[in-house]
This record gives structure tokens, sequence and C-alpha cells, in this order.
């Protein structure tokens, strides 16, 4: 038997009619590429993003064309995205750190139609330009006053939407219809293109803007340092708008005076980033002994959150850190940690244990570890094992087809990252399996060996991989970039991390490097690494 | 183009499943109704909501099944809730505060192959059974010692579930099917029985877990006073386990000082109830000098909450009134008023007259107001139109097809409410439609009315209804029930009233009775005091 509830898709249109009508005024604050602050309202945002759709039809595009954005965090990258969703088509949020070439095989891969720039970004499109295959209309992101030269046929945004109609009606569509498009950020390999839908981000935005995930609400002011092109903003982009809360958008500068500067003068009271832009935020607030009274709760994710960064808001600043675990795949949320009432009482000691975990699922995401063999695994807090998922925001394959071998039959996602789960329910990130080492049958993190090697005063960043050996298959290798200035010594090194992990994860060598390579998200690139030390091979290699 | 996202059902299973999962060791503490504080988790729920569930199916019952309960807010009742779902079956509330033989109606009407029955509910049980047409087994809700003596054919539940074997698997649903059922009140005439989906539940408790609804988190403990049969308790059964809240759930007592020995010892951070609870409650407060030291929030609403109300809650005890609107056909929320950011520098007076408003829509509702040619109404405070809504959580129709013209073609549901929308979004009930009073062409409030009769000091309870007349068609009768041991002139109300409103909202007349007829959920039955008026004529009927 049918229930006899109505039908109403779950699509983008009605959230930013929702900001629309219920928020018009609430603000959009964003820091110009062109420099100074502007000021917008979702009811112009709204309004704007109409135009937009409405231009788009006329440039010839049809439902289902994917909009290639190249941008910073602005109100107009919003209105594009709403825009672009309201004729139909799919935004498609291009990283502009990755390397032209790169830039423009995903933009061929995915076939955009059309690409909207920030002026930042012109130098790439100048460049790749004559790569692009499906590409029919460019229009960069400003004002008449500010259109760079160029021999390339150019839209100039402003002008574009200037003599467009109002009240363009969105189009009619199903919730199961494409309204995004990312693509990895490219870790482990190639990009893959990961095709939201309508109903995803719609279920995505709800879950993010819940108590225990962002607490988003009309009296929230937001200010997603996370990029629009990671991830969806980790869909601050949706869940702002649908709570009506007042975004702080950072446009280009993140460095950690132009990000407090926002926090202060904007009141802010919840921000998202990766662990990279709040280092940088939290020595600029050491040099300059400023404080945060505004901010209330941050989210950091993207890769793991050092303790001592949730230590120091905390005990500085009195801001509560969540840490999270997400995935493009995921839209991106996966896990959150918040404190179970459970752990109400427990010294700060062992709370700050609990939240340095990756956190645990919100309704909508299942999860599960399994072994090699698919057998799902204890969640007894040590037993480790790929991190597999389900849920209405995570995809079920990606964009044309590549990396089916991640799916299976029931549903199930293959993160790519290994992980275990406590019996809380926390789970704790270890490592990405192509990175686990697997010494004699058996598995060691390279996680835990790199946060342990990081503790040492003297270690700027360190990366392990592990590399073939004769006896234990492979066996980890620690290469450790010094901080400036500084010399460490192989056996200080060791000496520091014995005693803290089994004998048997021990480094079985230490090597000094000047730089580790990084992907365009920050992430250290191991496959690099790894490529790097190919003909490495251990001391005791031979002897063994 | 489609979306690549999983394929993963909105069914309410999951959220009994995320519970167990991830709040496996929550309580849920239940008033019971034989007597003590019983303490359950949401992993006994849901390991015997697979008991039931198991058992349901033994006895034959198919998807689809309706299974009726009669019951008071027990974990027991949840059980029975999430054990009917999981089978595939669609849990029906009865209000059992109704007569018995429109119970009796009701349950024939929605076909009910079960009933779940607490204790106190046995009579009318006893009264209605020959009259039931297909229910088949009649389980009542205690153990072996508790068990009535009945010439019927009853069966214990604990006795029932004790020897059903473990690890029921839930039946795959789609999310369009039928998961529960309620008949509205009565107020305005037959109840009319609404088929919520699986979707609709989940979607309804995602929407009423957000912060500016109920706020609900893991670390919330909620005391959910609306009752399971008004209305899903308002989205809490299925809002409660889906974050994970910890649930005091009150019985059969809702009297002053049971609920508050519940929000004390239990320290209970939200609840959720009509009026009259609170009036009790605040009664109780003021007879001890008690407080309230961990409550933070209330959402009050099923009938209009008095500004006085607010404004108590606010000064004498720190807790946040939201004051709330919503339908059965709703399931239930349709507004919710908390102080957007634009009011946050309002005086005290100011901000209380925004707050009790009944609020502005969340997500996942849209509201409009038309007059009776179905033209939409400006947003201005002050225009009043027909309240027509729309949303995922809204029905289509009832069961069995009644009141099919409050459908119409575009979707909207005309909720039979009269309201003004301000410029803020701020929606303000005035009446029912079927309770408005057209004096020559214009329409009058009888709320308004009322709540100005009500603030004389010696009147305990006033309606108004519209009487016929020669001249105006209808006019204004007031009807007064005094405060016990008062006498009241009507000169004396006329006068107190005079000037508060226009001059020709004034009530043509005043009457004086001892009572004023009320339905099963406490609202005032205008069609019956408009009955016991019909003979009545104004004084200046003859001559105006
Ligand atoms: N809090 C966290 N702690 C540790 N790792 C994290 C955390 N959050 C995210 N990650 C890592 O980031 C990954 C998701 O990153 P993203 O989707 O941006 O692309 P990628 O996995 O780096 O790229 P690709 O899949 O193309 O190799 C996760 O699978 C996980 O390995
Ligand atoms: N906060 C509120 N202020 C004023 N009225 C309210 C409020 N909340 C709910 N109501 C009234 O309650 C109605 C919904 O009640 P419910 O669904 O329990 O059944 P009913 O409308 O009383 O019964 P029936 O539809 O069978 O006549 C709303 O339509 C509205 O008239
Ligand atoms: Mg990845
Ligand atoms: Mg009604």
């Amino acid at each position: 038997m049918l229930g006899l509830m109505q039908k109403w898709p779950l699509t983008c249109d009605r959230i930013i009619d929702h900001a629309a009508r219920q928020f018009g005024n609430r603000e959009i604050v964003s820091r110009s590429v062109e420099g100074p602050i502007v000021r917008t309202t979702y009811g112009q945002v709204a309004e704007r993003a109409r135009k937009v759709a409405r231009k788009l039809t006329d440039e010839g595009l049809e439902r289902g064309a994917r909009i290639g954005t190249l941008a910073w965090n602005t109100a107009r990258h919003l209105e594009v995205w709403y825009g672009a969703m309201g004729m139909g088509g799919v935004y498609h949020t291009l990283n502009p750190r990755l390397f032209p070439d790169q830039i423009a095989w995903i933009v061929n891969h995915a076939e955009d139609s059309a690409l909207f720039v920030d002026l930042t970004f012109m130098p790439i499109v100048e460049k790749i330009a004559s790569e692009l295959k499906t590409v029919k209309t460019i229009v960069v992101l400003t004002d008449k006053d500010h259109m760079p030269e160029s021999s390339l046929d150019l839209i100039c945004y402003e002008e574009w939407i200037a003599d467009a109609e109002d009240g363009f009606q969105w189009v009619e569509l199903d919730e199961d219809e494409a309204a995004g498009m990312c693509y990895t950020s490219g870790t482990t390999g190639n990009p893959k293109g990961v095709l939201y839908s309508h109903r995803s981000n719609v279920l995505h935005a709800m879950i993010a803007a819940l108590p225990d995930a962002m607490s988003l609400s009309a009296n929230s002011v937001v200010l997603p340092v996370v990029p629009m092109f990671h991830a969806n903003a980790w869909g601050i982009g949706q869940s702002g708008p649908m709570t009506g809360s007042k975004l702080v958008m950072p446009g280009a500068k993140m460095d950690g005076e132009s990000i407090y500067e926002l926090l202060d003068t904007e009141k802010v009271t919840f921000s998202a980033a990766v662990p990279t832009v709040w280092l940088m935020l939290l020595q600029y607030l050491a040099d300059t002994g400023k404080k945060l009274p505004y901010l209330e709760k941050v989210v950091i994710g993207g890769s793991a959150c050092p303790p001592s960064m949730i230590e120091k808001f905390r005990d500085l600043y009195d801001v509560d850190v969540i840490h999270a675990w997400g995935m493009t795949e995921m839209s991106p949320l996966g896990t959150l940690g918040p404190l179970k009432p459970q752990f109400a009482d427990l010294p700060d000691e062992q709370k700050l244990e609990k939240k340095s975990k990756q956190g645990f699922t919100p309704f909508g995401i299942e999860m599960k570890i399994t072994d090699d063999d698919d057998n799902e695994q204890p969640w007894d807090g040590k037993t480790f094992g790929r991190l597999k998922v389900r849920g209405p925001a995570v995809a079920k394959g990606y964009y044309g087809g590549a990396g089916a071998d991640q799916f299976d039959d029931q549903g199930w996602f293959d993160t790519g990252d290994v992980a275990h789960i406590d019996s809380d329910g926390y789970m704790q990130i270890t490592d990405r399996s192509k990175d686990v080492i697997k010494s004699g049958g058996e598995w060691i993190s390279t996680i835990d060996l790199e946060n342990l090697a990081v503790a040492h005063p003297d270690v700027a960043e360190a990366a392990v991989i592990g590399v073939s050996h004769p006896k234990w298959d492979e066996r980890p290798l620690l290469v450790i970039v010094p901080k400036q200035g500084k010399e460490i010594e192989k056996d200080d090194v060791l000496s520091f991390m014995e005693g803290k992990i089994a004998k048997w994860w021990m480094p079985n060598d230490v090597v000094f490097v000047d730089e580790i390579p990084h992907t365009a998200t920050g992430k250290i690139q191991k496959m690099t690494l790894r490529d790097q030390f190919s003909e490495y091979s251990f001391p005791d290699a031979g002897n063994d």
C-alpha cells in the first residue's frame, strides 16, 4: 500500500527559492576577486541565478549540460550554481590548483559546454583554450571595468546578465537528475568524476545542517573556507540557503590574516576547512595575540586533524572542533566527531582522544569495515579493515564508468580508506588502502607512523611508504622534511618513536628530503613519493 | 542526465537501525502504565521491534496491514511502531480520547488487522470489540502479571514477544509505501485518515531535528508530552532515534507534578506539548516555587500559544518557547517561530510579538494565502486568506478519498485555516475557515477576539462564533466562561475590549455559560457551540 503524501521532488531550485522567500534579506558577504568586500542577499542571488539560467538557455545550453566553474567562493559562484541547476544543467566545479593539462583533460572528459572563470584563473584558460573540445561559452566572473584583454571570445558576467529578463521559471526536474559534478582530487590516480543528483544534494544539505554536524540555523554566520571546488564546499552552498545562514565567502584569500579579518568583522559563528588553513590561522593568532570571540565551532577534515589543533582551539579560543571525514564521492560528509553524551564526564585528555578520531556517521550514512575477503570486521577500536559506505548521497559509480570495482552489488562503495571503528561507533582512518604497508601479511598504518614522527620537535613533515623487502614483502620507509635550519639524525628519530608503537611497526630506515610532493588539495602524494624511491632498497634487504 | 548517486530508500527501518548501531546504549525512560519508571535503550527497542515484526508476520499480517495502537507514550509503543513498519505494515495511532463509537468507526474505516492496547484503554476495547470488523489480534501492552480478566481473546505483549526468534530481517520497502496512519482530531467534522509514507516520515524527522525546529542531537534529552497518537508525537518518535536523543516518555501522567518530576530527574533539555499541558506545569511551578534548570527549549502548538505563556517561560524559567503550527495532514510540522536574526536587537515586547505568531516555514514546506477565488494574497502581515501548503510530508489526499476538494491540481492543500503572513515570513493563524465570521463581506478573526477576551482578569475561557444577522449576514457572539466564583457584566467585558480592536469587530452580544465544548485534543468545538446557539438571535437583529 502506498502512502498518501505529496510528490515534492527534492530539487535544488527549492532551496534557493526557500532562501529568497524566507531569508530574502540575509546577507552573503564576499571578498571579491577584484578586491573589495561585496554584500548581497539571498533574494538577490536568487534573482540573478534566474538571469544566469535564462542566459544559459539563450546560449543554447540544454538540460543536462555541464557548466564548468573555475572560481573561488563568492556570491557570483553561488549564482552560477543555482542558475546552472535551475535551467536543468549541471554545475561542474574544477579545481584550479590542478595542472592546466589535467584541467583540460577533465573539462573534455566531462564535456563541459560553458566555463565560468574568475579573473585569477584566466591564465589557465588562455593556456588550455585551444585544447578544449566542447566549451562554446566562456564567461569571466567580473564587470566591464575589470575585463581582461584576450584573443579569446570572452563574455563579461555582469554585462551578460544585466540585460536578462527577470522571472525565469526553473525547469521542472526529477530529483534523480544530475545537479552537480566534481572530480576527486587525484591523490591515488587520475581524478574521477562524481555526479551529484538534486536529491543527493538536498539530502546531504539537510544532514549537514543537523545539530551534530554543522548545526546551521537562520542565526548562523558561516565562513566556508573550504572551496566550492572541493567537494561542494562540504555542502554549505546548499545548507546555507536551506537554513538561512549568513554566508561569508573568502574569495581568493585564505591566509591567516585575511581569514581572521572576516571571522572578526562579520562575527562568524561557524567555519569549515582543511587542517592547513587552520594552521595558518592559529599561527596568525599566536603572532598577534588576537582572539576569536564569535567563532563557536569549526569542522575540520579533508585530511587528519592533529589532536593538538583540537586542543588549541578549545583551550586558547574556546572553539569546538568537530573532526570530520569525507570524500568527494560522499557529497562529501561521511563521519563527524562531536562528543557523545557517555563521554561528558571524562577528563579532558580522554575527551580529546575521542574527538581526534574521525567520528561517527549521521543518519543517512552506513559504514562497515571488511578484510580483503569482504568479511565484516568487529567495531572494537583496533581491528582495521577497508572502509565501505552506503547512503543516499554516496556515489554509485563514476562518470564514464571508471573505478567500477569500487562498487559491489550490495550497494557498498569501497572508500579506498583503511580504518577501525570503536564500540562507541567512532571511526578512525589509519591509511589509504593503496598506502597501507603489508608486512608479513599484517597491516601497518602509515598515518600512525607519520603522526608519531611529526610529534618530534625538529620534524616539519613526514611521510611513510612501503618499500619491498625480500623477507617481509614490504617494510616502512620513513621520509622526513626537517624543520628549517634543523639537522636530525636517523637514530634520534627512531629512538624517539621506539616504545610508542609495536616493535614490528618500526620503520626499517629513515631518509631526509627537502620537500614531499603534494596534490592540488594539499594531500601527500604517496604515489609520486613511491616512484621517487622506486630504486631504493633497505640496508638490511640483502642480508636479513 | 541522471545523477550517479546511490538508491538508498528513505525508509523508517533505517532510522531504528541507525539508532541501534550508533546510539545503542542511549536510554528511553518511560513512566510505565503499570506504575514504575522503566528504562530501556535504542539497542533493546530495535531488538524487540524485530520480535514484534516477526510475531506480526507469524500472525499472518501482510505488507500494508494496518496495526492500530491505543497507547500512551512509552518505549513499548515505540517498539510496536518500528515492528509494524519493519514488517511492511502501517502503525495506526488511535486517539483514545475520542468516544468509543468514533474509535470503532475509525478502526473499521482503516480496516485495522491488529490492535495494541495499553491497560488504561481496555475498557474501550471491551466496549467496542463486538463492533470491530477486521481486527483479528488484540495485544495488551503489559506483562503476564498485569493481564486483565476478559472474555476477549487477548494476547499478553511480553509473553508474545518473549519466544520470538531474534534477527528478523526488515522487509525491503519502497520509500513511497505507507508507514503510518493517523486520523485528524475531528474539530470541524468527522476525523479523516492521513496515510504517512516512509519517505514523508524520514524527511519530516530530518526537518524536525534541525536547529531552528527542535534542534535534536545525541546530547538532547527529549520529553514528548504530545502523545504519539496526536500527529506522530510531532515527529519525535522518528527524529529521536535518528539523532540519538534520549527519550523520556510520560506514559499516562501529564499533570504538572508528574511532568515536572520527569523534567527534573531526567534532566530534560527539550519538550513539546499543547498549551494546556504547559498551563498545568506553570501552575504547578507557581504553586511550589520550583524551577527548570535543565530545560532549554519547548515547542508549543496544536492550538494558539498565549503570549503570556511565552513570556513566563522566558522570564521566570529561562526557557525558549518556539510557537509552532501544524496539522495531522502535515506530519505535522508546518511553521515554527524562532527569532530571525533581524530581530536580535528589538526590545523584549516586540520580540514577544514576533514569537507569538505561529512562525515561518522550514525548508520542505511551501505556504501561501489566497482569497476565496484562489488569488494569492500579499505577505503584509494584515491581509488574511486561506492558508495553503505543499511539501514532501504533506498529505495529497485522505484515506478513502474524503475531502478531495481540499487538494488542487497544483498540489496545494487547503489547510482550512485562515492566516496572514508578514513581510518577514511569519505566519499568524487568525481562524479556521469554518469559524471565520463574515460581516458585510469582510472577515473577522474569532481567535483575535478570544485572545482579547481571555485577557480580562475574570474570564476563564472565551469562544466567539458567528451568528446570522439580517443586515451584516453574520456578526460575532462572544461566549464566556467566568473564572470560578467571579461574576462579570456584559458591559464590563465589552468596555474592556473597546479601543483594542476595530470598532466593527466588537461582538454584538456576550453570553455567559458554565462550560465550552472541547474535542478529544482539547480544541474548542465550535460546531457544537454553533448548534447550541442555533436558536439565538441578537438583541438588535430585528431593528437594525
Ligand atoms: N579527517 C580525515 N582524516 C584522514 N583522512 C581524510 C579525512 N578526511 C578526508 N580524508 C581523506 O581524503 C579522501 C577524500 O579526498 P578527496 O575526495 O578530495 O579525493 P582523494 O581521495 O584525495 O583523490 P582520489 O580519490 O582521486 O585519489 C578520503 O578518502 C580520505 O583518505
Ligand atoms: N499554534 C497553533 N495556533 C493555532 N491553531 C493551531 C496551532 N497549531 C495547530 N492549530 C490548529 O490545529 C489544526 C490541526 O489539528 P489536527 O490536525 O489535530 O486536527 P483538527 O484540524 O483539529 O481536526 P479536523 O481536521 O478533523 O477538524 C490546525 O489546522 C489549526 O487549526
Ligand atoms: Mg578518493
Ligand atoms: Mg484539520
